[in-house]
């Protein structure tokens, strides 16, 4: 399988970070050498091959967005109160909320000074795409915060939030990698499409695995967003489908800050399967793969080139169950 | 007094921030609603004026940085467990620490989006300084909170700490005033330099405040820094000097987390007094100032053009004790 791995570590691997002081610098470098599955930098270079161009132009701004997720990952696991990451504790476990807060901050703002390792023309429009790319993750981490009392949440504000809170990131990541290629304006919007199709894909096959997911390969025990309470694909969908005592039941489990998890987890579980959400969500993500094969066939690339893309983005949803 | 106050008034009553999420944006308007004394956009503004620009143009990039002030004040009120600020419960207090940090992190991201609404030549250099400016600021933090729980650091070390946590700042929004004048490098370097100076000048002055200021002036309760165990210029001054019991004294109060306030206050400020604390800052302070007045009189600028801005640092030094 053909991706970037070798050249995104590479220059993790030399990223020039300070060393002092060192309580703001040591979580950083903790967070970093526990890797992660490095797809927004490899979307943004694989969308640079796409287009024809010299993907080691595009490892700056890759860089920059992986570094903008893990920002994203630290400030989340306080909100969340969130022990593990990549199997590791997280920054706010073994340093602190304060230590957890300012290592997100100065990821933010080492993610900027990444971004402005580009040099090239069209830097100042991959500025502003990253900046309001990052106010929408925001605002869809917001959402799914408030999401989390609310038992009345349509689909359609499901989808919005992850649109908001994944799909985005992934879009801009694929359209940067087309802006360091230097193709037209229409491409970029095809190829940005794609991303808000196969990220949408991508989060709704992420809220399966956290019932379905086979623990060792997914590398995160299971029910984690049934025992917070997230809303997911599945939860708002059987909320919205279940009627009379299945509904009680499981507005009743979804309330619930205290209980035994493995109830908790088995009968909310047995009435996803009743009511076949898992079908639903299947027929879902197709529907999204889909729209995205579409969206790549309307730049009538040939083969050669969009085949690694789809191989690549197989490998991200066909990850096994 | 000429300032830039009603201009900077007008555009933050307009400043264009969603309504949805509504629990991301509320706290981001209460904020912004208790104005602040806009030192920094001030500073922009009068040395775009110092070199002859038209203020109209910066005040994009000067309403940016008091954004990127706001996203700092709203993490370190977190960080210090800060009650009050502004005379009003601060974002932490009243809506919690995850709120809080999203408030602080959307700011952040909104403070690129307004500085990114500069258009003219310059912008890639000020996105640069404006970047690394949030960096030195979050290292100075860092410092601030390492420096607590130490009795033994160096005044230089305080120094250093104070120009990356404030004068930094201060330097970046001057210079990125004479970068909208479209002044030459070598102004931007002094007005940058005479930044540094008052901004260093400001910050003892604020630690003077904290013991000696006039609490209805000052607009906070004496002795935060003292409550909190923060290093000051004042702390670590005395600290160096006081010997024998006085320093065991001090050193014990300071380690202290539980205690009487007054007791610990009256007796830090008997000490500081015993060793002429107070008079070694106001000179070093004037120091600042004078190396301040010496950079600006390298511009060799007519006096109508330096008098504004030397009207309002006067002001912003002098405030009443």
């Amino acid at each position: 399988m053909a991706n970037y791995h070798s050249l995104i570590n590479e220059h993790f691997g030399a990223l020039e970070l300070p060393e002092e002081p060192k309580n703001l610098y040591q979580p950083i470098r903790y967070m970093i050498s526990q890797r992660g599955k490095w797809i927004r930098p490899e979307l943004c270079l694989q969308a640079c091959a796409l287009f024809g161009g010299n993907v080691k132009n595009a490892i700056y701004p890759a860089i920059a967005f992986e570094l903008l997720h893990n920002f994203t990952l630290v400030h989340d696991d306080i909100m969340d109160k969130s022990d593990l990451r990549r199997g590791n504790p997280t920054i706010f476990k073994k340093w602190g909320i304060n230590t957890a807060i300012l290592t997100g901050d100065v990821l933010f703002a080492h993610a900027y000074q990444y971004l402005l390792e580009y040099k090239s023309i069209g830097i100042n429009k991959m500025i502003y795409l990253f900046t309001s790319t990052i106010i929408r993750i925001l605002e869809g981490q917001q959402m799914d915060m408030d999401f989390e009392k609310e038992m009345k949440i349509k689909i359609d504000q499901y989808l919005e939030m992850i649109r908001l809170k994944t799909a985005i990131m992934f879009a801009s990541c694929l359209k940067t990698g087309a802006i360091t290629a230097n193709t037209n304006a229409e491409n970029q919007e095809f190829i940005y499409q794609f991303g808000i199709n196969i990220g949408m894909a991508f989060q709704i096959q992420d809220d399966l695995f956290d019932v379905y997911g086979n623990t060792e390969t997914i590398g995160k025990t299971n029910g984690q967003d049934i025992a917070s309470n997230k809303k997911t694909f599945l939860s708002v969908k059987a909320l919205e489908i279940a009627k009379g005592e299945d509904l009680k039941t499981l507005k009743n489990y979804f309330s619930k800050t205290k209980f035994d998890f493995d109830e908790k987890f088995n009968a909310i579980k047995a009435l996803y399967d009743k009511y076949n959400i898992r079908s639903l969500a299947e027929t879902q993500i197709q529907k999204y793969y889909q729209d995205a094969y579409k969206n790549l066939e309307a730049l009538k690339l040939p083969e050669e080139r969009t085949t690694p893309l789809i191989d690549y983005v197989k490998q991200l949803m066909y990850r096994s169950f």
